[in-house]
């Protein structure tokens, strides 16, 4: 028995079959359609897309649709996921499309008679990782994605954790600095001001502003850009400038990383993105500062900290696993 | 068929008779015996008083224990539910005590089969005002209690979510004040240190060394007390001071329960502690923190926020239930 599973993104949508072990056997991807001008067409064309390549892989593989067991779809924006519909989404231009139905009813002209299942991408790409990834062999996770914001998924006894209104969990916007940076999202001071790709590069320009003799500033020259990697390289090359901000980075990191332990207490909590790449080197500080900021008896059993492994194909692996959940 | 619930405390013990409409229909305490010279002897005399509440219950309400479908007992402390072991519990100093184990051996003894239930008070109390309070008709419930601290309590699809190892929740030790106030839990800036009563006399007492001519000076003088309550009733007479310390603590208050609906999006917040006994005059002013502060769309289901309604009693009847959970 296969699955197949859908990452539908604003740029691409990347399909993957996957087999009983949770493995990527075929890849397919295109372009996301985003044509049309209601959202009903836009809907409707970024349906067929995802059907056409739904055929190509089971051509391709020379397989029968009833060997798959299900398609899933995980879509930015707010999924609801009971009923099917997309309620909102920015990135592909959709408001209140019943994807789930009309996906089936377009799979069922070309005769392949297949159940779908749609879900919000980074819940999608966070049961991945539970099932396949950083957080295999736990019943309880949580996964942040520290990118352009902090993306998070809560897994609960197996399952996706969204909310009475399925629109959970935003970690990223707990405050944890009362009246601090501002938030893409309208709040002050939440953990993803400070703890994302973005709030990091944000402290390594103010960073070399304030201390043009720092090392950041030439590997800054060199590259043609500020990113994250540059502080952690400046670091290892004996940079102090570099030191402090990496510091005051796994603080806030740290901190925030400490209140989804007291607040779920989860089993493993799974750090994606690609700051995640520098592994021991950014897990390493924050362990350390989370064992001494975590609420927890002498004995009891402490929530584990790891990278996520399965990078881009966590959406696939998780959209593919949507029926799948515990 | 009925239920008997025991709120078991570090100076006294509640237990309730518990009918179908999860209504408290006969009760009884005594002196919590926190007396002997190891864990073990302690919690024997804890359990033997246990064990005499239920007896009298039976007796006193002339009912046969097959008419009883369990006994829940409600402990501060970390306890582990599944094997109904206290496995820490400063307030009635007990250690890796197998609490369930003695408790229905003490009752067999007595020729009463019963099954024993253990749950940790705050979330027994959670359970309760999801069962029979303020977050009746719920299935997920986030509820707060604002005394010496923040307690909290989450319930999840009906039943109470203490994490993977059966610590949590401790939404109060959530930070949301980076390197501010100092907590009692070792963390700094926990919302607990500005949202619990405590953190609020803490900011009446500043206020009223800064500002001698505020109104809440006399009331003081006259209660011979400094609490909650005082700023209420300043404010209510037209003291700026009064009106500042408030706007203030709403605003922490509020900014903690937009993390909260931001980590769980629960259908219902219940306020519960000392402070709830205001009313509208306390939820009003957070609903429209909350209400700019959350992550939502339009059209998403909010959050309700409301007053707990069971008091003391929540403990009694979420422990009558804990073996009710859906």
């Amino acid at each position: 028995m296969y699955y197949i599973g859908i990452d539908l993104g604003g740029t691409n949508i990347s399909a993957g079959l996957v087999d009983e072990n949770k493995t990527i056997v075929y890849k397919k991807s295109c372009k996301t359609p985003i044509i049309g001008e209601t959202s009903d067409e836009r809907g409707n064309n970024i349906c067929d897309s995802m059907c056409n390549i739904v055929c190509h892989i089971l051509e391709e593989n020379n397989i029968d649709y009833n060997q798959i067991k299900c398609v899933g779809v995980g879509s930015p924006g707010t999924i609801n996921h009971t009923t099917g519909v997309i309620e909102y989404s920015n990135n592909i231009a959709l408001v209140d499309f019943p994807m789930k139905k009309v996906m089936e009813e377009k799979l069922k002209e070309k005769s392949i008679q297949l159940s779908v299942y749609i879900e919000n991408d980074a819940n999608a790409a966070a049961l991945g990782e539970l099932k396949a990834g950083g957080a295999s062999g736990a019943k309880d996770a949580a996964v942040i994605t520290l990118g352009t914001g902090v993306g998070s998924g809560v897994i609960i006894d197996g399952k996706i954790y969204s909310g009475f209104n399925e629109i959970g969990v935003e970690l990223g916007h707990i405050v944890i600095e009362y009246n601090g940076r501002q938030c893409t999202c309208g709040r002050k001071g939440c953990w993803e001001a400070y703890a994302s790709a973005t709030g990091l590069i944000e402290s390594i320009k103010q960073a070399i502003k304030d201390n043009p003799e720092s090392l950041m500033n030439k590997l800054i020259e060199q590259t043609g850009e500020v990113n994250a990697k540059i502080a952690f390289d400046a670091r290892d090359m004996g940079d102090k400038v570099a030191e402090q901000v990496l510091n005051q980075y796994f603080d806030y990191l740290g901190c925030g990383l400490a209140n989804v332990v007291n607040a779920f207490m989860p089993e493993v909590i799974c750090i994606g993105g690609g700051i995640s790449a520098q592994g021991e080197k950014l897990l390493e500080p924050l362990r350390k500062i989370i064992s001494q900021e975590v609420f927890s008896g002498e004995n009891t059993p402490r929530t584990k900290l790891t990278c996520c492994t399965l990078g881009n194909d966590a959406g696939i692996i998780g959209a593919a696993m949507l029926a799948n959940q515990d």
